[in-house]
């Protein structure tokens, strides 16, 4: 017997007709001799009467709570006074229910999802991915699956996958190893991107490449990380940053377009790095509200507050009335960004009082005018080098979103580029410069004659970042494609041209082959589509997630294997300390 | 400067009309002054003119193959005389020409690439990757992909990621392990295929599933395996055999008209594992030519030739003239498939001669009738327990195949079915029965009370295989969702429940938690593209494959890895015997 439909196609037109519906009872009542259950399926839930003279009554007596059952009955409006909108209007009549399965007691009541464990709903995730919450969120990535490859397919792009069993390189993150039994001694590692086989690709003139890349990195796991993780990874050729970004711009506004109904206004707005860091403390600012610094150095430069007279920048920004305690909660918020306190002003009238008001008096008059604070409204100050203020003041700002709900007020999805990152990083630790993302990242035209310079940690790179709501959840770059700027670079990075060509060397002999201009970029996949599904987590939107050792709890790995695997492996456990 | 377009969409409308085209330098010719280029994209290859007084002159005089340029220049038709259809028709005058990029000589003249040494053209594979047609089996890849996505999300199939790091199981092949870092002394294994994450995801409710899912299996190499595969993994939920069958033949047909514009005819023909051995002697027969064998068992049976008289089998099949060196060739390849010899005749007349024609006399009238074979033409035996014969005569009848290009002459593509496959599975080894496919393939319906009797070796299974052209290009199954089937089926494989608890442990709990009727299949997704795309290897569709030892022969991988590293991973390398 087939189904009429979903459940959650049922609709007006379907009244008074038989249906035929498929599902687990999601929950089950008696009530005056009548059994009622909700009917679950991926797409809703109904409510299905079952009376006592119906000769469905006996199949549905024994029914409990997850047992797969099909039910054949009438679609009918519930009675006037029961209606509450959507599917609770309506109610199934059942003149035949068949149990196809029966269900042991779950070990957590899924309605009551939410406030179970994580570690229950992980080694439970088959139970836990019946939550309704759980279904939107995958079936909302699928989607976005299928509207990523529809729009791509159609504007050229060629899905290629890359090797998953590929070399291990002593750059960037830890890898994955895999030993090989073939080749004893020697490992394949995990791709931590395919970051060099698309270049090869454009290399070898596919021109568009695409591709949902798994990807792993064995990196200690921070809260909302996973072991692996899934990239949507493309690459162009013969184009510049402007061709890559109006691309990008389409793809996203298609996605969320397709998916969700939402129209992204076009084109994104732009922000250099240093505007973004310099206004909201962050590379990749939620500008779903505004709350920008004002930058007030020149009004305490050489001035009386010691602690402002000196600073490289002196920022402040503009907040509602906060208690003591709510400012003593975002001071510890600086600190734990890096700064040494949080300087403090509350508006009084034409005055401010609190905090540093002591210190503060020629400032006033233009304290008032240029952050606009309102009467009752509080300043909050980072002084100091630069990138420390602002970034310690960033987290103030969101802390704040956070608080007072700030971001509630603006548009639910706000996507930005930021631009125009540095070529090149100073790295303290070695005292030397480094690549701020990878070392094929092609500097701004204009600024190619940095390299070498005193001025070289001005460069800016052709580097881009998609942010949305706060998030960066895409990142990428115009590459080198010119043997001469690849040398300064490394020149400028202290690589000479055997330490070069021992990193990257076939990647390094591939590029004299005939590389044409190109350059991509790579959505953080799992993070988009949290963003998309309102989730708070990764986790929220990946079937089977791990933990935060790395463990699956469901499937109970990783585990200890036989020795005559490791055997056949070529390798054995070393000794724990 | 923008492409106007890729060069395989120039056509009549552009003529006389200025294009912007960029690519590759194929070839260069310099013939009464003029510079003939060569210019490739991946769409295609045209002709540039470059003139003595042209402006482009000096810009196109150093240009050598595999140049990356951009060349702007008149679109026109070629003299008449020099007119072979398609693109070569037609030529662009060069106005401008830009060098994007220098180009060492390659290592080998891509043109000639089917030529070159495999080793080689794996090192270079980025150049090797431009060939026409290379680029043409990848681009279909990505077209099946796409078409694929568009199909099943329209179907209402949800796109799922199942775990990349999961746990090792005994059961079949040998897995590839990743050792954990966070867990010392324990392992991950990649996944062999999502087969019982697919299940559980039907336990969870999504109805509907599918991925294009990368696969693992640590085999020694056989000529056209990949450690690493791609596999089209679908499952579906409250579905018999019939539904999932009708969702496939509706599928490929889709990947078939959108990606070659081929129309496979519906519904696809249907033969059971018996009768796809009893005939064709394989259950993937090539059914592009017929060449069924005739039983003639009942001819010999108690006769007094004595090598058929007591055979449980004797088939025939009917060859076309051959040669002794032919025929020698042919019982090789019997001989190599378990035959102790292959018997022949050759029709002379009304009758026969050579080979075994000395004890075949009475036999002669129905031999011709039953085989219909062709005055000169052969016949070909096989005889002894029938497994055994028809997989003789089923390689015999591929070698016949491949020497007279019988399929040829039939379909260029022909699909089928092959289902009702044992249940069950005698292993002379062991002496025991086990499954032939895993243990929760569903049994037929009406064989299920054969289960523990002696007849349960002629249980059929509800799997079915989906064959191209003589390829398995897909294999499922409905799987067993009622706990007391599943008890039978493991006492039928004599696995006690502990065992059973001990092998699939977290599967067999969730399967008592509701898990609703359901079933899938899984493609081989390189074969299916290698077979669409005309290919002899799947290493030919796959961008950047292994050679037969495993090997990365481009990026060098695997390879010998940092002490550090293993030590992070905890783990050591074994001295080698």
């Amino acid at each position: 017997m087939k189904r009429t439909c979903y459940i959650g196609e049922l609709n007006e037109a379907d009244l008074g007709r038989s249906v035929t519906l498929q599902g687990w009872v999601n929950r089950r009542r008696d009530l005056g001799g009548l059994i009622f259950l909700e009917l679950r399926d991926r797409s809703g839930v109904v409510q299905v009467e079952v009376e006592p003279d119906s000769p469905a009554f006996a199949a549905a007596d024994p029914l409990r709570a997850e047992y797969v059952v099909e039910v054949e009955g009438r679609f009918q409006a519930r009675p006037e006074g029961q209606r509450k909108g959507g599917l609770a209007d309506y109610e199934v009549i059942a003149s035949r229910v068949e149990v196809l399965n029966a269900a042991k007691t779950p070990p957590f009541e899924l309605d009551k999802g939410d406030a179970v464990a994580e570690d229950i709903r992980l080694k439970y995730r088959y139970l836990d991915l019946r939550r309704g919450e759980m279904q939107r969120g995958l079936l909302l990535r699928s989607k976005a699956v299928a509207a990523v490859t529809a729009f791509l397919d159609a504007a050229g792009f060629v899905q290629v996958e890359t090797p998953m069993l590929t070399k291990s390189t002593p750059e960037g993150a830890r890898d994955f190893l895999v030993p090989s039994r073939l080749n004893p001694g020697e490992f394949y590692a995990l791709p931590q991107s395919p970051q060099l086989f698309k270049q090869l690709l454009m290399i070898a003139g596919f021109d568009r490449y695409y591709q949902l890349a798994r990807c792993f990195r064995d990196e200690d796991l921070r809260a909302d990380r996973q072991p692996d993780f899934t990239q949507l990874d493309m690459e162009m050729s013969f184009v510049t940053q402007e061709d890559v970004l109006e691309v990008q711009e389409q793809l996203l506004a298609h996605v969320f377009r397709e998916v969700l109904g939402v129209a992204l206004p076009l084109p994104f707005p732009r922000l250099s790095y240093r505007d973004a860091m310099d206004r909201y403390g962050s590379d990749k600012p939620d500008l779903r509200f505004d709350s920008a610094f004002v930058d007030v150095t020149d009004l305490f430069r050489g001035g009386e507050f010691a602690a402002f007279a000196g600073a490289e920048t002196v920022k402040v920004l503009a907040a509602p009335e906060l208690t003591r305690k709510q400012i003593d909660e975002l001071e510890r918020v600086a600190r734990q960004h890096g700064a040494r306190g949080l300087a403090w002003l509350r508006r009084d009238g034409e005055g401010f009082t609190g905090g540093i008001s002591k210190f503060v008096g020629a400032q006033t008059a233009a304290l008032l005018e240029r952050t606009g604070v309102e009467p009752g409204g509080t300043l909050l100050f980072a002084a100091g080098e630069w990138k420390k203020a602002v970034t310690a003041l960033g987290a103030v700002r969101l802390a704040l979103r956070d608080l007072f709900a700030l971001a509630a007020a603006g548009p639910q999805f706000h996507v930005s580029w930021v631009l125009d990152f540095p070529q090149l990083e100073f790295d303290e630790d070695s005292g030397s410069w480094t690549y701020m993302h990878h070392p094929f990242t092609a500097p701004h035209p204009d600024d190619v004659g940095l390299f070498g310079t005193e001025r070289q940690g001005e460069m800016r790179a052709q580097a881009y970042d998609l942010v949305l709501n706060g998030f960066e959840i895409g990142g990428g770059s115009i590459r080198i494609h010119d043997p001469a700027v690849q040398a300064r670079m490394f020149q400028a990075i202290g690589f000479s041209e055997a330490e070069a060509q021992a990193k990257f060397g076939f990647f390094l002999d591939a590029l004299a082959y005939g590389t044409p201009p190109h350059g991509g970029i790579a959505w953080g996949f799992d993070r988009l589509v949290m963003v998309m599904a309102g989730a708070a987590s990764i986790r929220e939107v990946i079937a089977f997630p791990k933990n935060n050792r790395g463990a699956d709890l469901m499937a109970e790995a990783p585990s200890p294997v036989e020795p005559a695997q490791l055997a056949e492996a070529g390798v054995g456990v070393l000794p724990q300390d």
